[in-house]
C-alpha cells in the first residue's frame, strides 16, 4: 500500500526528489527534482503535448514569462482576490489560515488566546524590477500560467493561421506563497502547470467544455492511472472561482482522499473581458458569418506537473513478492518511466557484448541504462524500484542464439529476443 | 544582411518572441515567446541534451527550484560579489552604471551635473516567503543554475550510480536585474540557461577543461551554425570571475560584434568548498586508489537559450531573389527548425488528399503543417520566411504516380518523391 511516506522516502532514496537547499536546512514548499525525477517530468510533459496535439491540430504553445506586472494581475483578479484569510498570534506571532484552527482555541504554538482580527493575506510573490531608485516597479511571479495566454491571444491570432475554434497551450513554472504547504508534491510554494486555453464561440461553448473534459480523463487512462481511481465531479456553484461559469475537476483517490488533479473550467469570456476593459486593447474577435465582433469563450484545461508527477507514483508503487522476496516495484507506463530498459551481462565476462547492445540503444536516443554491478536479482530489484519496464540480459546461450532475454516488470515473466528486435520491441512499446 | 531590428521584426510578424505584457506597455527586458518561438525553444533545448548524452553517458539531469534561500547565495558568493557599481542623479533620480556613462559630464536624462558616489547594486531579485509576519524570510531568483547543482553534488552520487567524473545538467530559468536589459534576447532579466557541471579528479580537470571546450565549439557546427562565425576565446586573468581558475568563451560574431555565447569555466573546487564551508557538511569524496578523500573540481558548460536562440536566427536569416522575387530565408539546420515541412495541395481540388498525407506524417509525432491558402509562390515565401526546411506539394500528376514535389528551402531546388519514402526522407533529414 502507497502511503506519502513511503513515497517520500522511495523519492529521496532513488533520486527523484530531493528537498530544496537540503543541506541549508531546506526551503519549505520547494523542491529539486533530481535524475529520475527530471526524466519523469521530461515524460510527463511530452506525454501532454503528445495528448494536445493528438485532440487537435489547431492547438499551439506559447511560453510566457514568469514575471509580470502589476496591471496584469489586477485585470485577473488575483490582485484583489488571491487572497487566504488569516489570523495572527499577537503573542508569539505566528500565523495561520483561519480555515485551519478553532479561534475559540489557544494558539496550538505558545497556548495563548490572543488573535488579532481575521486580515486577507494575498498569495503572489512580489519583488522589485528595473535599476532606478524611484522607479523601481513592483512585478509578480505569476502564481497561474494561464493569464500569459490571454494576453498574449491577440499576437497568437494575428501572428499564425489559427482560427476560432483553437488552443494554446503552455507548460511553466507558477508560484503561491502558501501558508502551509502540504503533503509533498500536493501543495508547493513554487510549481509547474501544465495549461491549455480553447477560445470559441459562446454558442459552442458548452459543448467543448464537456469534450475536453471526457478528453481529459481519457488521458489519465492514456498514460497508465487506474481508471477506478480517477472520476470526474462538477462543482456545485457555490464552490466556482470568481472567473468560472462551471468548473470539472478530474480527481484522483490519493490515500488521503479524493482531490483534484486536473480542473477543467469553463471561464466564459471573462479574462479576454478583464484584459480588454484594464490594457483598453479590444481583444473580441470579428465572425465572418455574422459580420459581428464577439468576445470568445474560454474552456481551460490546467493540471499540474508535480501533482501528477506525485499522482503515477502513487498510482504506480506497488509492494509484492517475487520468489520469497518482498520487492518495490513502479509499474508505471513505459511511456512515464524515467529508464525505458536496462542491460545486463549476467556475468562480467560478458561485459562487453551486453555493453555493446546498450551503447546501441541508446545512440538511438532512448533513455537505457547498463547495469552490471551485484547479482542479477538484485539488480531486477533496483531496476524494479525505479520503473524500468524491460531488462535484458546477455547470458550464456546469447552468442550462440544471437538472444537475449527480456524480463517484464510486473509479471517477471522472461522470454528470449533476438539482438536484432529489440530496437523495434522498444519502439513500439514505448509509443503512447 | 540580418540586423537586430530585422530580427526583431521577424520574430514579432511571425510569432516566435512577443515583449511580455505588451498590451499593457510591457515589461522592460523580459519577453514571452510565441508558437514558432517555443518549437525553437524546444528544439534548441533536445539539441543540447542529445549532444551532452553523445558526449558521455555518465551525465545526468536535475531541475532545481528558481527560489533560494538566501544561504546558498551567501555561500557561492552573489550576495557579497554579484553587483553592479551603480551611480544615481540626485536631481532626477535616475540611475546608471558606472562603465556606461562619464561621470564628468551632466546626466544623459537631465542634463544637470550632480552624481551621488559610486555605490554596489545587487542584481539578484529577492521575496518574501512564508506566513509568520516576523519569521518571513528572505528568498532569492537564482542568478545562475549552477548553484542547484552544487547542493545537490552529494545528493546526486549517493542517489544514483555514477562515479567520478561524470556530469549534472541542467536547464531552467535564471534572473538578473540587469539595470540595462539590452539587444533584444542578449541580456534580459528573465532568462534560461543550459548548464553542465563536470566534477573530476583535480589532477584530470584541465585535461576536461580543453577538452569540453573543443566539444562545445562543435555542437555549434552541429547544430548548423556557421563555422567561421564560432570562436573560442580564453579569458585573460584580469577577466576571471571571483569562482574561476581558467575560462574559455565560445563567442559568435553578432551584428555588434564578437560577443560570448556560451561559458566553458574551470571553477576549480571553489563551489564545493564554499557549500562545505557554509553548510557544514562534507562534500568531498573519498578516493578507493589513494585511500583519501578530496573536492572533486569542476568544468562547467554554461550557455543560455535565448542567446541560442538569438543566434541561430542571426545566424540563419538570410535575403536573396529567387526568380525575381526578394525573399527572407531562415536557413535554420532542420534539427531546430520550429516546423519540418509543410504539406501543400497545388489546388484545393486536391486538398484531401495533401491533408491525408499531412496527417500520416503528423501522427508520427513529426511537426508538420498543412498549408492551402494563398498562391504557391506565396505559400512557399511564408515557409521560407519561418525556416521550414521542406514543402512536399501534391499536384495533378501525384495521383497517377504516387509521388508528390519536395522543394528544398535553401537552393528552392525541387525534385519528386514517392509519398510512401516522405517519412523515412525526413527522419533521416531530421536527426542530429
Amino acid at each position: 500500500m502507497a502511503t506519502l511516506d513511503k513515497i517520500v522516502a522511495l523519492c529521496k532514496r532513488r533520486g527523484f526528489v530531493y528537498q530544496s537547499a537540503e543541506i541549508y536546512g531546506g526551503l519549505n514548499g520547494v523542491y529539486d527534482f533530481g535524475p529520475l525525477g527530471t526524466l519523469l517530468k521530461q515524460n510527463i510533459r511530452a506525454s501532454w503535448i503528445k495528448s494536445m496535439m493528438n485532440m487537435a491540430d489547431n492547438i499551439v504553445m506559447l511560453e510566457g514569462a514568469l514575471l509580470g506586472p502589476y496591471e496584469v494581475w489586477k485585470a485577473s483578479g488575483h490582485i484583489d482576490n488571491f487572497n487566504d484569510p488569516m489570523v495572527d498570534c499577537t503573542n508569539c506571532k505566528h500565523r495561520y489560515r483561519t480555515d485551519e484552527i478553532d479561534l475559540q482555541k489557544p494558539c496550538p504554538h505558545c497556548g495563548i488566546i490572543a488573535w488579532t482580527e481575521p486580515r486577507q493575506f494575498n498569495m503572489m510573490f512580489k519583488t522589485q524590477l528595473g535599476a532606478a531608485s524611484d522607479q523601481a516597479s513592483t512585478a509578480y511571479l505569476r502564481p497561474e500560467t494561464a493569464q500569459a495566454i490571454y494576453i498574449n491571444f491577440k499576437n497568437v491570432l494575428s501572428t499564425t493561421r489559427v482560427k476560432i475554434p483553437f488552443g494554446i497551450a503552455q507548460i511553466g513554472k507558477a508560484f503561491r506563497n502558501e501558508i502551509t504547504p502540504k503533503q509533498f508534491l500536493f501543495r508547493m510554494r513554487e510549481f509547474e502547470q501544465m495549461e491549455m486555453e480553447w477560445f470559441c464561440k459562446p454558442e459552442e461553448s458548452n459543448d467543448w467544455f464537456e469534450r475536453w473534459a471526457q478528453a481529459r480523463k481519457e488521458f489519465y487512462q492514456a498514460i497508465g492511472i487506474t481508471p477506478e481511481r480517477i472520476r470526474l465531479r462538477s462543482h456545485a456553484p457555490d464552490e466556482l472561482a470568481h472567473y468560472s461559469q462551471a468548473c470539472i475537476d478530474v480527481e484522483y483517490d490519493f490515500p488521503f482522499g479524493w482531490k483534484e488533479l486536473e480542473g477543467i473550467a469553463h471561464r466564459g469570456n471573462f479574462d479576454l473581458s478583464q484584459h480588454t476593459k484594464h490594457s483598453g486593447k479590444d481583444l473580441g474577435v470579428y465572425d465572418e458569418e455574422t459580420k459581428e465582433s464577439y468576445i470568445p469563450h474560454v474552456v481551460e484545461c490546467s493540471v499540474g506537473v508535480d501533482r501528477l508527477f506525485l499522482t503515477t507514483l502513487f498510482d504506480a508503487y506497488t509492494e509484492d513478492t517475487v520468489e520469497d522476496e518482498e520487492r518495490v516495484v513502479l509499474k508505471l507506463s513505459p511511456v512515464l518511466a524515467p529508464v525505458k530498459a536496462a542491460f545486463m551481462p549476467l556475468t562480467k565476462k560478458l561485459s562487453d557484448q551486453a555493453h555493446a547492445i546498450y551503447s546501441t540503444i541508446r545512440a538511438r536516443g532512448i533513455m537505457v541504462q547498463f547495469d552490471e554491478s551485484g547479482s542479477i536479482g538484485k539488480r531486477y530489484r533496483r531496476q524494479d524500484e525505479i520503473g524500468t519496464p524491460f531488462c535484458f540480459t546477455y547470458d550464456f546461450d546469447s552468442e550462440t542464439t544471437g538472444t537475449v532475454t527480456v524480463r517484464h516488470r510486473d509479471t517477471t515473466f522472461q522470454e528470449r529476443i533476438n539482438i536484432d528486435h529489440i530496437n523495434t520491441f522498444l519502439t513500439e512499446k514505448l509509443s503512447l
